[in-house]
C-alpha cells in the first residue's frame, strides 16, 4: 500500500476526493513525462532487486528475477503503470506493484524459485491516450504489427504518434517486442474488479476464467453544415441529429442482447454555436460476453444507424446523411488456462477460503488478454468499492490489496511448483 | 462583385467546391489576424473615398462619408465582415461592401446627400468565435455592458478574451462604443436570405419586416464518469445518453411548436474511448417567430429534459444525473420601422417590380435587430441557391447581388430625402 501511495504522489496524483492525501485520483497517460518518471522509477527498483532489465522496441518493461535454473523461460507476471485522464490510484498499478512486491518478498525471504520471474510493465494498456488498449502485450503477442502501433496518433496536443512518444521520453528500447525472441512461459495478472459483483456476492477474490468479446469502432456521420437558425427542418440533413438518436438507440440494441453498447468521445465539426455540423464522429464500444450475440449487436446496430441517417435527411434537402465506420479493434471471447486458473483458486482457497472466492468474467480486457492467446493466463480480481473504475474514486481497501497480492504470489508460486 | 471576390481571396478563401477560384468559402473568425486583414483593407478604402474614420472600444468601425449638412447625424448601413469557421463569401460581407459601393457610386457621381452616411462594420456579429453574436452592434445599442462582452472567451486556442483580442490586433479603439456618443439616424443592411423562401417563392427581394425570438443556451449534463466495459448499465448515471436523448427530444419540441432547435456545440469531459464521460455539454439554439412560443417551448424543453436526466439514472447508481443551464442570450421578436421598410419596398418596387418583392421575417439574427431597439431600421434580403448559409457553398449570383445593392442604395437615398 505504501508504494502504491507513493508512486501515485509522485507520478500523476490528481482530482483529490477526500481529506485524506492518499484520496485522489491519478492522471498518467501513457508515454506522457509522468509515465515516463513511473518508469523511470520502476526500472531503479527493480535494478536494486537484482534484477535482468530490458526495455522492448514498445517501451515495455522486463524485469526478470533470478531463478534456480537461470536457462529457463520465465513465469510471467504484468499490468501496466499508465492511466486514464481521470483514472483512480488501483486499475493498472496495483498490478504492476503487487509483482515488485513478490519480489521484493522473495529476496527478504532469500527464498529462490525453481525458475526465473519475469515482471512486466505494459505500454498503453488503457487505450486513453493511444486509442489501442493492451497496445504493448499486443505487439508482444504477435496479434498487431509493430509498425501499425507504432503510427497510432495521441488523441491530444498535436497528435505524437506512439513512435514519436517512445523516442521522445527514451523508451524505444532494443529488445525486439515478440515472445519468440523474449518469452514468457505464462501470465498473471492482479487487478480491481472494476465492477460490482464481487462486493455485491460479498466474495474477496474472483479467480477470473476469461474476458468477454468487444469492438471498438469511430463512426463518422456526414451531413450538411448550415444555420442553425435559417435552415428549416425539411432542408436539414443534420449530423448532430443523427448521431444523438444513434445514441440513444444504441443502449435500446444493448439492452436487448444483455451486453453494454457505450459512447466517451464525441466530436462535432465545424465547432459553432449557430452551425449544424458538417461532420459528428463519436467512438463506439460494444461488448458482449458472447461472441455471436456481440456479432448480431453490432449487425443490428449498423441497421438501426443506417435508418436514422435516412430518417434524418429532411424531404428538401438535396444532400444524403452519410456514416462512415471506422473500425479500431474487434477481441474476440477469451477462455483463460485451466492450470493458472487452478493455482490461482487454490491460492485463493488458502487466503481468503472457498467461501470467499468467485469465478468470474472479466468485463474490461487486460494485457491478459493478449497474453492468452500465446500462454497459459489466468487473473486475480479483487472487489473496489461500488464497481467503480475509470474515475478518480475508485478504491480497494488495505485489507482488499493484500488478500489479493497474497493470492497472486500463492498462484506464481504454484505455478512455479508445477 | 470584384471586392466580394477580391477581399475574400486576400483576407481567409478556404474551402474551394468548384473549378473557379472565386467558388470557394470563407475563414475569417472575428478578431483573427484574417479579421485584422480585411479590417485594415476597409479602414484604408473608406479614407481613400474621404471618409471619417473612427474605430470605437469594441473595434466596430465607423467610416463617415460627408452629406450637406456635416452636423446632422449620420444615415447609418452596416454589417460585418467576420465569417463562422466554415463561411461562405456573403454572409456579412455583402453588406459591408454593398455599404462601401454606395460611397463609391456617390463618389463618382459627385452626388453629396443631405446627411452624411456613416458606413458600419460591426465586431464579431458571428457568434462563432465569441459565442456571443451582434457583439459590436449590442454594446452599442446598450444591450449589454461593455464589460459583459470584453470577458467573453473564445471557443479556440487558448480562449483569448474580447478585450485581449481587440488589444493585440490593434482594434480597442479611442471612440465610446454607445449610440449617444456617436449616433446614427437609422440604420440600414443588405444581407442573402439564407433559407430558401425567396428562392422558392421566385421572388428577387425581400422586405423584412422583423426578426424572430431566439435563445441561446449552454446546457451541461452530469453525471458519473465510470467504465465504458465494466459499469452495468444498472450502475450508470451516463451523461452522454442523456445529452443524446435530449437532443433527439429537442427535435420533437422544435416540430410542435413550429420553431427550430439546433444544436452546434458538443463536448464530452473527460476525453477517451473508454471512460463514461463526467460531464457532456452542449449548445442549444432555440428559435420561434413568436415570442411566447419561445417561452413555451423553453419550458417544455426543460421540463422534458429533467424527466431525460431522471430516467437516465440506472437503478444502482449512487449518483444523480444533473443538468445545468448557462443562459447565454435571448433575443425578442424584432419589428422594423415603417419609413425604413417603405423606403426599401419602394425601390425594390423601382428595381425588381412589385411582383418580385416580398415581405418576409428574418430567421437568423443581425447587427440590424440590436440597432432597431434603438433607431429606426429596416433589411433587404437577396435569394441565396438553395436557401444555404454558413456553409463554404454559400452563394447568391452576381444578378442577385446587384439588385441588392440597387435597393440598398436606392433605399439610403430615399431615407436621406425623407
Ligand atoms: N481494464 C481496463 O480498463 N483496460 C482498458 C482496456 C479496455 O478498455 O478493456
Ligand atoms: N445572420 C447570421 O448568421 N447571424 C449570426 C447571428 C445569429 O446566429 O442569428
Amino acid at each position: 500500500m505504501k508504494t502504491i501511495h507513493e508512486t501515485a504522489d509522485m507520478f500523476g496524483a490528481a482530482f483529490p476526493w477526500g481529506k485524506d492525501p492518499t484520496e485522489t485520483g491519478l492522471l498518467r497517460l501513457a508515454l506522457t513525462d509522468m509515465d515516463k518518471g513511473a518508469r523511470d522509477w520502476f526500472a531503479k527498483e527493480v535494478k536494486s532487486l537484482g534484477c535482468e532489465y530490458k526495455v522492448d522496441e514498445l517501451g515495455n518493461q522486463f524485469a526478470i528475477y533470478p531463478g534456480k535454473d537461470m536457462s529457463a523461460i520465465p513465469t510471467g507476471v504484468g499490468s501496466h503503470l499508465d492511466s486514464q485522464p481521470t483514472a483512480g490510484r488501483y486499475d493498472g498499478p496495483l498490478g504492476v506493484l503487487s509483482g515488485l512486491e513478490i519480489l521484493r518478498t522473495l529476496k527478504e525471504s532469500n527464498y529462490v524459485p525453481n525458475y526465473p520471474i519475469a515482471l512486466i510493465n505494459w505500454t498503453n494498456e488503457e487505450g486513453a491516450r493511444f486509442p489501442y488498449p493492451l497496445l504493448g502485450s499486443s505487439v508482444y503477442a504477435g496479434i498487431k504489427p509493430k509498425e501499425d502501433m507504432y503510427s497510432i496518433k495521441a488523441i491530444d496536443g498535436s497528435h505524437p504518434t506512439v513512435l514519436e512518444e517512445l523516442e521522445r521520453i527514451g523508451y524505444k528500447g532494443d529488445t525486439e517486442c515478440a515472445f519468440e525472441a523474449n518469452p514468457v512461459a505464462c501470465h498473471f495478472e492482479i487487478h480491481i474488479e472494476q465492477a460490482p459483483y464481487l462486493e455485491r456476492g460479498n466474495k474477496k477474490i474472483g479467480v477470473v476464467t476469461g474476458v468477454q468479446s468487444y469492438c471498438w469502432e469511430e463512426i463518422t456521420v456526414t451531413g450538411k453544415s448550415s444555420h442553425t437558425e435559417t435552415t428549416p427542418l425539411d432542408d436539414r440533413a443534420d449530423p448532430m441529429l443523427a448521431a444523438a438518436k444513434m445514441i440513444a438507440k444504441s443502449r435500446e440494441i444493448a439492452l436487448k442482447y444483455d451486453g453494454l453498447v457505450s459512447t466517451g468521445l464525441i466530436e462535432a465539426s465545424p465547432r459553432s454555436f449557430n452551425v449544424l455540423p458538417e461532420t459528428v464522429k463519436f467512438s463506439l464500444d460494444t461488448r458482449n460476453y458472447d461472441d455471436a450475440k456481440l456479432d448480431a449487436m453490432l449487425v443490428e446496430l449498423k441497421e438501426e444507424f443506417a435508418k436514422i441517417a435516412e430518417e434524418c435527411i429532411g424531404k428538401d434537402s438535396k444532400i444524403p446523411i452519410t456514416i462512415d465506420y471506422n473500425h479500431l479493434m474487434t477481441s474476440r471471447r477469451a477462455y483463460f488456462h485451466e492450470d493458472c486458473k487452478d493455482c490461482i483458486r487454490d491460492a485463493s482457497h488458502e487466503v481468503v477460503g472457498e467461501e470467499y472466492t468467485m469465478d468470474l468474467v472479466a468485463r474490461a480486457c487486460h494485457d491478459s488478454k493478449a497474453m492468452s492467446t500465446i500462454v497459459p493466463t489466468a487473473m486475480v480480481f479483487i472487489p473496489c468499492r461500488d464497481g467503480l473504475s475509470h474515475n478518480p474514486r475508485e478504491f480497494s481497501t488495505p485489507e482488499q490489496c493484500e488478500d489479493g497480492f497474497k493470492v497472486l504470489m500463492g498462484a506464481v508460486l504454484r505455478y512455479d511448483q508445477l
